[in-house]
């Protein structure tokens, strides 16, 4: 067996996000699919990714693993596997994983971007950038997005499934106004399913005046959703970046979360 | 009649470029179809452009001017346009033209943008930027672009048209490193069909190490056109910005211009 890592990079609009589903173009799919037809597979392989990305959401560094039945000839991988993938997928690297790593488990961060604009939108950036109506205060939401660092209980900003914890450590969120948008910068060891676009919707409401800087850190104390917490919409939101430990840590890592999971 | 001018941007990437041509999808037929639904007329205006781009060629700031045969309510109606525009065209701004405006002949200025990567290119920006699979030597290709600064008989990077001058004044021709791509910025009084993205053609020799800086110079110098420069392909190329003169001065320059024609 052969674990290979991969970085990814992709343009979510055309895809029902990252996880295979039947019926739908996912971008697990037509990778595993690239895999199975460049490496001569008897059948896609199972890929496991750090960022289960949604419909319509992109990513610049997203990582994942697959386990080959065999040794496979690393030379110019990358490049013959984005030659038959679609052009909204690029594979940006591949290497044999170091021993114990796994693209899911061994992740200690990650890092999301969102591009919002308040003003004329530019066509060329519109699948990767919100169009916002009402003009934004940038430094209001900056200083709102403080009140929601550290470890928390985010189930006012998560979906709920059953059985998993919604607990998490937020260690950056910042709002600055850069030059054709006002982007907005995540990241945290893990978020839970629709968090950054929740705590973004959030921002949105204290950016345009509906709400005071205050409000998003009073909902999270809430503890429970707030109808008044939109969800942003998808197209604007991307994964840039998942931060592993160094190889030599990454074996007894995943010795102690295997212990820690039972 | 009232004039009116309109401020543009477009995604060029499905629009066979600026000038209607039959059975093809371009800019100006359907932003004349749009201002003939918005406005009521009985037919789609003629449109006048600042810059007639090439099927695949993208613009931020282009300009363009109509005679509609009545007044119209201005109020929203850049947005009500863009409300019935597909989403790679955006009207940035409507208004009354000043006297003697004409998009086209009162245009002073046009700027162009170029966007080519040597890096694994991110998929979200492969509509605007030109994929390269050699390193570029950003430094040499500015070099180069000195070369070519200045009123000259641009014959040799120009497609012949009958008739036609191919003089022009090349105000500014800069290559530089950006973030994510070699950023090339053409700035002149007027270019000629196929001038920017031969100029780009010949950088690009210059920056993979193929020619040396002053080989664009010397191609210029010789005035035909050298087969040795490629056309670069037209989704790297955006059309940023077009100068006008003050208002104040724009009667007279028509009156010169037109005596000037005959």
């Amino acid at each position: 067996m052969c674990r290979l890592r991969f970085d990814l990079a992709y343009d979510g609009t055309d895809f029902s996000g990252w996880a295979r589903q039947p019926g739908r173009r996912t971008v697990e799919q037509v990778l595993a699919e690239a895999l199975a037809r460049v490496c001569m597979l008897p059948e896609p392989p199972a890929l496991v990714v750090a960022g289960r990305t949604d419909a319509g959401v992109h990513a610049t560094g997203q990582v994942a693993h697959a386990d080959l039945p065999r040794t496979v000839e690393l030379g110019r991988l990358a490049a013959r596997l984005t030659g038959v993938l679609p052009d909204d997928v690029i594979v940006r690297a591949v290497a044999v994983a170091a021993p114990g790593f796994d693209a899911r488990f061994s992740a200690t961060g990650r890092a999301y971007r969102y591009r919002v604009t308040d003003q004329v939108p530019d066509p060329l950036r519109r699948r990767d950038t919100l169009a916002w109506r009402r003009p934004l205060d940038a430094a209001a939401m900056d200083q709102a997005a403080q009140g929601l660092l550290g470890e928390h209980d985010f189930a006012a900003y998560c979906r709920k499934r059953e059985g998993a914890t919604t607990i998490r450590t937020l260690r950056r969120l910042t709002a600055a106004r850069g030059d054709d948008a006002v982007i907005i910068s995540a990241e945290a060891d893990a978020f839970c399913h629709n968090q950054v676009r929740s705590m973004v919707g959030a921002l949105l409401a204290v950016g345009d005046g509906r709400r005071g800087a205050d409000w998003p850190a009073q909902v999270l104390q809430g503890g429970v959703r707030d109808s008044g917490v939109t969800v942003a919409p998808p197209h604007g939101l991307t994964l840039v970046k998942v931060d592993y430990p160094p190889d030599g840590q990454l074996a007894e890592r995943a010795q102690t979360a295997r212990a820690r999971r039972g």
